[in-house]
């Protein structure tokens, strides 16, 4: 069999050994429980309040800014259920823009079901929220807007510091799911008033099951989890330290190594943006041209199928993603393909390619290996497409 | 510095090596997400089922009866809030043991916000839960029973088969908390009828950041955490392979070892209680004097403080705790003792030792080089203690 290849890195990351090492002593002999009143409880203390401030330090936020979660979902629980139950006295409508991951939108049904109208803003065709239209749609009612820093999916970077500076002073919070853009694009809460931040830890390279919910100083949330009260009595549960020490280290390595390493993702992406266009007729970058996430390239092939195109890379040893792999096992279209303005069928042509850490500029030669017959070949079969 | 002992297994356990061992690759590269559809996806979907079907079979349960979560709070905030707010239409009144956890205590009190009514049942003397007046507070209301398999604290077992018998076939589910009992006693969900049991794969020496609920095949639940529909549509958020892996293989050590481990922690148990018992006069052991874990022996001091005690403990390398380490910090008198029957200033003089997998019988020897001399000394001090 060939060489894998893995172009799959917005579904999952492989943790850095570097992490996996530094996580490696708090399973076992440097264990404990910060509840503790013994000294085992108070280095696991430390190690919490230095994992806080770690992490803190990566988005520019204070310590006691950061609330440690399961993980990307479960900070956006917290965020968007949490703060819309704790602010429904002053309203209950919130907004979430059209392009966000399915999770979102699920928890945007819940609220709906607890009495909350859910407003949905729509992109334009690059995927992006426009700041205007997004103001057109906050009434007296409206509590808090939901618009992630960039779409997972198509790879499109929000105009976030825009958004951020128009919701200011105005009552409406701002939650940002960064999961898709943190460790590619620099983040500072002190420079950008963001309210609310949902960040996971495998998305930096660090252990799954962490993830971190930045809640500016003064913004106040209902937990959603209850329990023993830890986390500031938003987020109750023993804390996972060994989890806590590698999401620190990973973003201490993601913040190092960003400029370099987003220099060359972004190399490597347009590298194989450029040989697709031009050697795939009929074939379309989806997402914005310019305005994208360094380790993303998106594409539409005509007259074929997404599925077709996936199971065909996966036979040649290559992992690549048809959107979403949330909801990749359900074979319905994606919905940011559509919000952008795709008709289904188009939706269903498209394949997502996501480099990371350990991706080479062999992965792209390999691609483009394969691609091209792959495409001819199942162009051949398909009876949705004609050679014009 | 004598060597560290610890004696706190209750509130916090190194992870075995073995399940470090097993963990290891799920980190780096047999990493990947199961609702992929690529090979790295495929594998992981394996994997995932694997690690459900060894959580199962620790408890006697089907594969699809394990729903994983973030830890025993998660679990235990999906089995009452996910019970309680499914079965709603058939009645709001569920029944909580007093000795239950902090954790389970305040999932009450947010139930009766949300519209619930909570009754408290109380234990006798010894910590235990009649089934009789369990029986007595059940009303046409009731839907729910929430009741410890054993209390993190004294360490008084429940009869939990015979509560499971005398709930069967009345409409009326019962939650059981395991996470004080898992590894220590054997549990067969083939044998005894329980609902909703809540796991931790810390308590059983697997990474921390996650745990399990069991559901019975037909038990309806709510889901709690929303997003992405992962377990079966009640747990959203991508799956912790890693810890899934590690909890699997934690679980399958702990069943091996069971019979054998708890013999031994009986015995170190037994030698400290006897030690105690004889040597320290008006010492007491709280709990049940044979219906209790075979880790725990829990002490009451006459005339002394437990946290007094607990810092001596410390200053000798000793770790050990009053109580609850999730409530420890607070400093309030366990709720626990005082539902025993406890006063305030007897509950304070409280001292509690868990044994575990890597305690060794020195550790008695050591507890008993110091204890004594400690008791004493705090005793000179203490204006409540007068020599009889």
């Amino acid at each position: 069999m060939d060489r894998e290849v893995y172009l799959d890195y917005q579904s999952a990351k492989p943790v850095d050994p570097r992490v996996v090492e530094a996580m490696l002593p708090y399973f076992t002999e440097r264990f404990g429980n910060p509840a503790s009143l013994h000294t085992v409880g108070d280095r696991a203390t430390a190690v919490l309040d230095e994992g806080r401030a770690g992490v803190a330090a990566f988005i520019g936020a204070q310590p006691d800014e950061v609330i440690f979660t399961s993980g990307a979902t479960e900070s956006n629980n917290l965020a968007l259920i949490g703060y819309a139950n704790r602010a429904k006295r002053e309203g209950a409508h919130v907004i979430i823009s059209e392009v966000e991951h399915i999770s979102l939108h699920n928890i945007g049904k819940f609220l709906e079901k607890s009495g909350f109208r859910v407003t949905k803003v729509p992109p334009d065709q690059f995927g992006r929220i426009d700041p205007d239209k997004l103001r057109s749609r906050i009434t007296d009612d409206t509590v808090l807007v939901s618009v992630g820093w960039a779409s997972n999916e198509i790879g499109t970077v929000q105009p976030i510091s825009r958004i951020a500076e128009m919701l200011r002073g105005t009552g409406v919070a701002l939650h940002v799911d960064a999961v898709a853009a943190e460790g590619l694009l620099p983040m500072d809460m002190s420079a950008v008033p963001v309210d609310l931040l949902s960040l996971s830890s495998n998305d930096i390279y660090g252990p799954p099951g962490l993830g971190a919910l930045y809640v500016r100083k003064g913004v106040r949330l209902a937990a959603v989890t209850i329990g023993g009260g830890q986390e500031n009595g938003l987020r109750s549960g023993t804390e996972n330290m060994p989890a806590i020490v590698g999401m620190a280290a990973a973003a201490r390595i993601s913040a190092e190594e960003l400029p370099r390493e987003s220099a060359r993702l972004a190399a490597m992406r347009d590298r194989l943006i450029a040989a697709v266009l031009s050697t795939i007729p009929d074939s379309h970058l989806n997402g914005h041209p310019t305005e994208r996430l360094p380790n993303n390239a998106h594409f539409r092939f005509e007259g074929i199928e997404g599925e077709s195109l996936l199971l065909s890379m996966k036979d040649k040893g290559i992992a690549v993603s048809t959107g979403s792999a949330c909801s990749s096992k359900t074979l319905e279209p994606s919905h940011t393909l559509i919000s952008c303005g795709l008709l289904h069928q188009e939706a269903h042509g498209s394949l997502e390619f996501t480099f990371g850490r350990f991706s080479q500029d062999a992965d792209v030669d390999r691609v483009m290996e394969v691609l091209p017959d792959i495409v001819a070949r199942l162009r051949r079969m398909s009876p949705l497409y004609e050679t014009h």
